[in-house]
């Protein structure tokens, strides 16, 4: 799909190319240095997607948990998208200067030494650990519960940087799975690579480890990873698997990697040598794009789930971080990564599962989604009218609680409760969330000046509304539909020396519209009421008061093994399993705006 | 509506005729005396069902919460549901010994010294006030509120008989509204009467105050009522309201009332002169009809909500009861009445208001009501599958809390919990409710030794099978499709002496099956750590823990203040108004099994 902007290219100007990479596609845009004019761009969706159930080269079944790509198909975005977008923007290759990018994070994946995917040798391509993991893929959570478990016990100082939980997700997890699964695949791997930066290793011929995922994803703190003696007990042929398969030269966010390699101008279309950026994550390669790069600037990536990202330069423990990173957004400062497990994925599933015929023919007559519709009735009423309260845990809590045992609870539904009703609490409960995370910042010392808010759920109007009341603060929201790909050409042009700096560069190039939604102060009094409920129930049901959320998963492990059936798999009272335009298929934190359900 | 059953009488035998006045309907059934069998019914919807918008006799819009009645509705129940049962049994009438009834209660009106109804006189017919109060008529809570208070200020022995709460629904409450209402209605009526009581005025020309009513919603307790000095501060012209209206002689249940009137023989078409029995109300007089009259046989009759009574050789304080009366039930014993305010209404609800389209379509196309269709898919799970648990108190909880501002709660949702979860959830919820109240009688030394079903979820299996293992005891249920009705002839089989006593009647006439569902000790070990986790919920939300439940209303009522709308009313965002055919139209204590949903 190629989209062309009215915009015209000067005949003086220079331009970049921002490429992002996300679960299901590949989107290029090309960008003016100068003010980031976004000129055009061109999505391409993976051709195998995401390889969930069978593997294609046997036709094996996948366990489950399991979530591999095709490094192909990111290739075929570079060989596609980028001169499909180039040739709609009218643009003149020769005034390209940079080419920058962002990746679904960690998405990790084995290569030799010179990069090849072990899953492209004859000899490999038929075993499943030889392919890129997803980052969705949640097989090593086994491995996960044995680094976190060993790392407290022993004390690791880097775990606290993490909010005490190393993800099943990440890059030690995932290739500790590989080792115990299969070591021969192991042992042959030269390099254990993150996407992003295997797809600028493609691009210039270098390998560049990038201080995003380095920190956030690789354990890198202080310039250093989990030691030897560490490794070594959680595994003794892991014990040196940062000096054989991890380490390498790690580049600043915003540096050069290297030149466009002679081959990638030729897959792409765009002139050798132009600078290639250090490789980056989608959720922060957005906060240049809303001019969100400096100290105190939350951006909250809000879409099926939402992330929070936010540059300090106050190093502090927060609770419930995934992660602080320093230069982990913007070099110079410490980059805070905080997560909401589920948010537009909430809103999907009730919307699924909870909302009857009559009002899916109701919207139907009207023309209008049902979450337009239920919206629309939601936002009639006054703040407490429903008489709701509910803890937004249906995918878990990561930040502050970072317990993915935790679920959903709904209080206060009377005979006369309406679908309205309880989907307004459902959105007032994810505002909620943000703002226990805004304070957990504030009361940890690391002021928040700043609310920006990016992603798909930018377009309910209402939402960003309750956000701006619950939170009491404005709501400043992007401009452009493209954050991610328009932040890695700001990359770019950092990278190609055409501004100084990120923030430079985001100031001239981001979009951001500030102040759009202001808090009512009625209503945001009669909301301080809701959340004080909604504080206590937290505590209550999150810090140990009452634990019946994690006795429930218990109970649940219990009935699934009395049944002989596993928890993941195939329910089998499943007749109706549903699906609708809106319905999100899966939950990421690295979901690209375009890609979020309303 | 007339049913004729396959029994046919034997010349020799002797006949008793039941009539169970409902909320929308009069059911008249004819009886054999020897051994209960139903050989004929008919049904006759009440011409003006309740009266709850306009005063038919001038259009004058009701106030919220208002519920009438018409008398000449209940007569005509006589004079077209009865001949009308007697013709299709082929009995003949010479055979019929005895008559009884019951009604639902409190449905109470003013009268003249000989029973006139005041609506029925020219100079009353246009005040609301003269009209019967139907049980579900709320105008009186204001009367209620400070009856409650002014008698828990004075210590008032009475009040723990009732679990600490007179209705708003009951005689007092009632009374004292037209008395400040109303002043000239209340002067001229000379009796206070219960529409149980009216219609047996109406058979035999005698008026005679029926034990269960006086006690349960008469206050009468120990032979005493409330006290004139309580009355005099309650409002110095309710002081002689006893006296004055409603003190009358008392007859105990099963006894005579005196003969059938020679107009009510004409109405009737039964011989003059045959015992006409103390008049009963609905779930009470279920009882006998399942057998379920002797001390320790709980009987719960569930419906949209459910009533448990139960009789007993124990006087003591049982938390939460709606009302302990001695001979409430059977003479010579204690009568318990416990309660849950929604049951069938919590499920209705749900299936209206939280089964999305995919689901009706599933079950229209198995030719399946969604109830059922949801049932199935919910009893294909192993206990404790959904990961749930939940708060039966959708529209309060009666017993053992008496608290009607608590409301719903669910616990556990994931992106993975499925319609089927939640309904099931909430059939369980209500089991464990019950459970509650089974405890709460064994706890105070009121031993619980069997556990009898009569209404209309019965004809729930899966339902069924749930209680049994979750109060780990077998359930014997009702074998009629019409209990009350069914009681009523036994209740005029004692009357006119066919049988020495109430219980030997039952043991003649009632119809259980013992037994019929047994707990399985595998799913009860399961239940146990459900209702572990319900009991600390209901301890923590409704005991105090966490008043969270009130300040949820509190904070509704304050948000309908601001909007300047009232709670009771419409509300503005209601396009979606839903109308199943399993929908409860309303919540009653006193609804008979026949108007019960699935």
């Amino acid at each position: 799909m190629v989209e062309q902007r009215d915009t015209q290219a000067g005949s003086a100007d220079s331009f970049v190319v921002g490429v992002d990479f996300g679960t299901l596609s590949g989107r290029a845009v090309v960008v003016r240095v100068r003010d980031g004019a976004e000129l055009a761009s061109a999505v391409l969706p993976y051709a195998d997607a995401v390889v969930e159930r069978t593997l294609p080269a046997t036709g094996e079944q996948l366990p489950p948990d399991w979530a591999l790509q095709m490094p192909g198909d990111w290739v075929q975005v570079l060989r596609t998208a980028v001169p499909e977008a180039l040739a709609a923007s009218g643009v003149d290759p020769a005034s390209v200067v940079g080419i920058g990018t962002d990746f679904t994070a960690c998405t990790v994946l084995p290569t030799t030494a010179d990069g090849t995917p072990l899953s492209d040798l004859s000899e490999f391509r038929e075993r499943k650990h030889a392919y890129p993991k997803l980052w969705k893929h949640h097989a090593a959570q086994p491995q996960a519960d044995r680094i976190n478990a060993l790392a407290e016990e022993r004390g690791e100082t880097w775990l606290s940087r993490y909010g005490g939980k190393i993800s099943s997700e990440w890059e030690f997890a995932k290739a500790l799975q590989v080792l115990e699964e299969d070591a021969e695949v192991y042992a042959a791997m030269d390099h254990w690579v993150e996407a992003a930066d295997w797809i600028i290793w493609q691009l210039c011929g270098s390998y560049v480890r990038n201080a995003c995922t380095a920190g956030y994803k690789g354990i890198y703190q202080d310039g250093h990873y989990p030691s030897r003696e560490y490794l070594a007990a959680l595994h003794p042929g892991f014990a040196d698997f940062v000096p054989e398969k991890l380490e390498h030269p790690i580049g600043q966010l915003g540096e050069r990697a290297g030149g466009l390699s002679a081959e990638a101008a030729a897959w792409t279309g765009l002139p050798e040598g132009i600078a290639v950026a250090v490789g980056n994550v989608d959720a922060h390669v957005t906060a240049p794009a809303a001019q969100a790069t400096e100290a105190g600037q939350l951006l909250a990536v809000m879409g099926t789930s939402t992330c929070h990202v936010m540059s300090s330069d106050q190093l502090a423990d927060v609770p419930g971080m995934c992660g602080v990173v320093e230069g982990g957004i913007v070099p110079g400062l410490y980059g805070y990564e905080a997560g909401q497990s589920a948010v537009g994925d909430i809103f999907g599933w009730f919307v699924d599962n909870g909302v009857p015929a009559a009002y899916r023919d109701a919207a139907q007559a009207r023309g209008v989604g049902l979450h337009e519709h239920l919206t629309e009735l939601a936002a009639a009423q006054e703040v407490g009218e429903h008489g709701l309260v509910a803890l937004d845990w249906h995918g878990g809590n990561r930040s502050v609680l970072v317990d993915a045992e935790l679920s959903g609870v709904v209080l206060g539904q009377t005979l006369a409760t309406r679908p309205e009703d309880t989907y307004r609490a459902l959105l007032e409960s994810t505002a909620f969330g943000t703002r226990t995370i805004i304070e957990a910042f504030e009361s940890s010392g690391v002021p928040v000046t700043e609310f920006v808010v990016a992603g798909g759920l930018l377009k309910n109007a209402f939402l960003m509304q309750v956000y701006a009341d619950v939170c009491r603060r404005p709501l400043s929201v992007i401009d452009s539909q493209q954050g991610p790909a328009l932040g890695s050409a700001i990359y770019a042009a950092v990278a190609a020396g055409a501004h100084p700096d990120v923030t430079t560069a985001a100031q001239a190039m981001g979009k951001v519209r500030r102040g759009v939604y202001v808090p009512d102060e009625q209503r945001a009094d009669a909301y301080d009421a809701l959340y004080a409920e909604y504080l206590q129930l937290h505590d209550h049901f999150g810090r140990g008061g009452n634990d019946v959320l994690h006795r429930l998963r218990a109970l649940r492990r219990d009935a699934f093994a009395r049944a002989g059936r596993s928890e993941g798999g195939a329910r089998p009272t499943d007749p109706a399993t549903t699906s609708s335009a809106t319905a999100p298929a899966e939950a990421s934190d690295h979901r690209t705006p375009e890609e979020q359900p309303a």
